[in-house]
């Protein structure tokens, strides 16, 4: 048996853990566990999740996957978050993420010196940590596996299945899953929007991240300072 | 404002709703609903859905997006359920589904003569409701938009968004997800699969499936006897 965690907060983007959620448990003996600081229900993007585990009382795992989204500006300044995710983070084989929730490991101190994956949108702040932003979709340096933005929850799921069960297992849930996709446009990556299109989709995320690039950047100088 | 309701129940495939639901949430004058009978809470594969809105007191909607799963041979044998789906199908101006969900729109006996997507191994109870299978990732008639299996709800969810607001706006979505997919193996359609592999997983699925096929085949039974 191997046992993920996924430590949730509010205004998490919901899909960073529900496609990892969808394709581990099509695996028996992966137990997945979603989890909160005290249990409590977890709000994103209208979608209320209940019933979560406790954070505060899973001593360890063999996965950590630190989820993204707006919300983890919050979870990172949250003492009480970040006391678990360390934690955890300390006795896991694997540390992993999808989109910004490498942020959450790289402010745990968990990812200096490491590659890392990131939201194209958030990626740059990796190196207020010392941590190396990688523009790859799945990143793994060691026992550190990290996903792109969002979607990018897809391929590093099939990754982490290979890695932990083996490539048979991984292209059984492809096919369980249908993982074939076809989007019918290519705006996926900023290499590939139409240039006016990307910077008003930057714009936005700017507007929505509010004051949240610098917050980041003042829990990373207080990290560095911690260990300097 | 468009309005689009995802009706739900136990055993949903929670991706098959969750997905589109990260999608169309990124577009602020579309007001996305998820219902279930009685507004009651719901269990997916370990997850817990609450705050749900309630189905029953839903009038009308502008898009219904039926989602599927193991669950869905209990929704379309629930008649509560049913009454719902067939309320909302009748006034609303777009009938999309995900996954096996288009066997519920099928059941609620508004595809028959049309072509619908549906997930790989369950596609072909379509035709028990006079409803032409197509193996189609994102299949459009008329205005009946229905994406194939469990992950086919991200490309079915652009198109959705382009039909409703551009192209520009579904491309923007595309890049704030940063969906461009490069999955690490090609086993995504039992066509590309290796076939030892798609006959184990077609046989998983049966067996989950368990009388599934059967049940859906006396309601389908039913409805054309009613219809005949």
């Amino acid at each position: 048996m191997t046992t993920i965690v996924f430590p949730i907060y509010d205004e998490v983007t919901q899909l960073d853990f529900t496609i990892p959620h969808q394709f581990l448990t099509m695996i028996p003996d992966i137990k997945v566990i979603v989890a909160s600081v005290g249990g409590a229900d977890v709000a994103a993007q209208g979608l209320v999740f209940s019933n979560l585990a406790n954070l505060d009382l899973i001593e360890e795992c063999d996965v950590l996957c630190t989820p993204g989204g707006l919300g983890c500006v919050d979870a990172i300044e949250n003492e009480r978050y970040m006391t678990s995710v360390r934690r955890l983070a300390g006795k896991a084989k694997y540390l992993t993420s999808v989109c910004s929730g490498s942020l959450v490991l790289a402010a745990a101190g968990v990812l200096k010196g490491h590659r890392a994956a990131c939201h194209w949108a958030w990626r740059d702040m990796l190196s207020d940590f010392g941590v190396v932003p990688d523009a790859g979709r799945i990143v793994r340096d060691g026992n550190i596996i990290t996903g792109g933005g969002v979607t990018a929850g897809a391929d590093f799921s099939l990754a982490l299945i290979a890695e932990l069960r083996g490539s048979d297992t991984a292209q059984a849930v492809q096919l369980a899953l249908e993982y074939a996709p076809a989007p019918p446009f290519d705006s996926g990556r900023p290499e590939t929007a139409p240039p006016p299109l990307r910077d008003a989709v930057m714009a936005q995320m700017n507007a929505l991240l509010g004051d949240g690039r610098r917050r980041i950047g003042l829990v990373a100088k207080g990290l560095t300072e911690a260990t300097a």
